[in-house]
């Protein structure tokens, strides 16, 4: 089955060397015109004008970014099998529709506004309580548009910032830790979940995520089951969904936001769990039976960012594995991960650290259950 | 690093997979003109004329199967680095050569003896005593020239049969199982063993490998380590290198023969080892740190022979892992094949046994220790 990408980089990349294995070939569009994969036959198309042949190389489509024009992936539904839908990318595309389908579905959130003028958003940074961030609803690629409020007299000034036509005001959460849950459906409604992980950001990228959590109550993964679960079913999804989100003091969840694809949270998956991330979202989309999500041993991922480590003093780390994505060298470019696995918790916060002590800027993970 | 691969079949295919995540990038020579690597940057080339471009692409050179002319890799030698060496292809390509390496290192074989006429083929099969198996000391791609002699009478029609001016004469040997030792050697002379194999062939054709063995004698293993230490110190090999042995009843180990690469009784260790076969076969030809050799848990490979079983069917069994090569079937041929792990080695045996009925013409398993 030849399987058409949309988008190409590391994580079409990491598609791809699990699908091989599957007898699947890829055909990769890219429409940025800076494609990383690196693997299988990437199309680049600044221009739209390629999707004809694209379709016709592909059996299916998936895509591994979600700020696609919904548009163009619904024109390409009208062709081939598209999972998951553009359904889920118009959500996930719009933070009031996404906060929308979580109330809808009972899901809790931090508390929010949607306005639309400087005033509205006055009045909101007085309802919430600073202080608030306030984003705009829609994204570009580069995650800007939003801007911390400390005070109501910033309201203006923030507006202007931001400078768009609505906004979304969120309160900030008192939270224990930042978390995830990725879950997989099939073609036939079948879910499975992974053990949630916590995940440690540094100025909004991500460093580490470890899984499972060794002090996660049973109760909080079944929550996040269960808020996840109820996502894939309203969106009659087929793939890999990741929920991120917060856990409070009081051991409560509330959202923050969701990825209709696989997740930098969910990397561990390759070297720690049963069945990757990556291939559990293959065999969703070809309807393949799911494979066992369970972790075979306590798992940390390591992000590389910006700059490399020397893979060979990596490499001398007993049960770690390199996962590199071959590009070159950029300041809060994602370069690498490295999977790290221990039998216990204690020896693997002992490898994550020594692995990051290798990395040129890595932060020193601290972790909540520390 | 690009890193050349001469022979561009289901092994390098697996080279390759294993290689992206260290950010090497691959390019195949073949030589047969039925390339099926199907993965990297192929080039057919069946008259050598390409030689040169392949050199100017690549930094180091491997290979994949050992029925390289030797003055070809030797050619490739004086260009760019060669590991496993020229010398390793031209001892394993030479029956004769191996064994008087086996001997000249104390490593036992069956007893054997070299015969270059008719008459002295009739001399040897009285001396070892009947059957014997005779084979060309030089084999070609496809295994023939050989024939099993049952009576000294029928020498001289085996004579006729193989038609090679020198043969070697093999005694047959009362073993209890077939088994094999891989090992890895690095650059600065680092050596890693894995756990050995028990294979299960029919017709000649490996069927199953399982690893480790449950009542495999530590003082068997340390053998057999000391066994391919000895080849791989004396050919200062680097890379993977595999040993093929016979168990005799009394616990020794006979050796059989060994093969320059790695191998198919090694593709357990993809899922069931901390580090696969190909990726310490990747790190060492470039001096990387080898890794981890030991089984993650009770591992056995089924071999998908001539037909494909059902994907899903097999995804169904749980901690099944899926290689399919993306070749078309025809009788013989290796298409795949899945890894089976499993807690205790009872339920190993029950999976392999779930896997074989799924797939068309497997044999029925039966290991030695059941």
């Amino acid at each position: 089955m030849n399987i058409g990408v949309l988008g190409a980089g590391q994580l079409g990349r990491m598609l791809a060397l699990a699908g091989y294995p599957l007898a699947n070939r890829f055909t990769f569009l890219d429409t940025t015109g800076h494609p990383s994969a690196g693997i299988g036959d990437v199309m680049v198309d600044t221009d739209q004008k390629h999707l004809a042949d694209f379709l016709a190389k592909v059996d299916l489509v998936t895509y591994e970014f979600e700020h696609l024009p919904v548009p163009l992936v619904q024109a390409i539904e009208e062709h081939k099998p598209v999972h998951p839908s553009s359904e889920a990318i118009r959500i996930c595309q719009n933070r009031a529709e996404e906060k929308a389908l979580f109330d809808r579905l009972g899901i809790p959130t931090p508390a929010y506004r949607l306005v639309d003028s400087a005033e509205a958003l006055e009045d909101a940074v007085r309802e919430l309580g600073t202080p608030v961030v306030a984003k705009s609803v829609t994204e570009g690629y580069d995650g800007k548009g939003q801007a911390v409020i400390k005070t109501p007299s910033e309201a203006a000034e923030a507006w202007r910032s931001i400078n768009h036509p609505r906004l979304i005001v969120e309160a900030f959460v008192d939270f224990v830790r930042e978390v995830s849950i990725i879950a997989v459906r099939g073609r036939d409604g079948q879910v499975v979940f992974y053990p949630m992980a916590e995940n440690l950001h540094v100025d909004g990228i991500l460093r580490y995520s470890l899984a499972p959590m060794p002090d996660l109550d049973a109760a909080i993964q079944d929550t996040a089951d269960g808020y996840i679960r109820a996502l894939l079913d309203e969106l009659d999804y087929v793939g890999v969904l990741t929920l991120e989100l917060f856990q409070t003091p009081d051991g409560g969840l509330l959202a923050n936001e969701m990825a209709p694809r696989v997740h930098n949270s969910g990397h561990w998956t390759m070297d720690g769990a049963v069945t990757s991330q990556f291939e559990n979202h293959l065999r969703a989309i070809q309807g393949l039976p799911l494979g066992d999500t369970a972790a075979r041993m306590p798992s940390c991922m390591v992000n590389v960012i910006g700059q490399e480590g020397e893979a060979a003093r990596l490499l001398e780390i007993e049960d770690a594995h390199l996962h590199r994505y071959d590009k070159s060298e950029r300041p809060g470019r994602k370069l690498a991960h490295v999977n790290l696995l221990a039998p216990t918790h204690a020896e693997l916060i002992e490898k994550v650290r020594r692995c990051a002590e290798l990395l040129p800027g890595a932060p020193t993970p601290r972790f909540s259950f520390e």
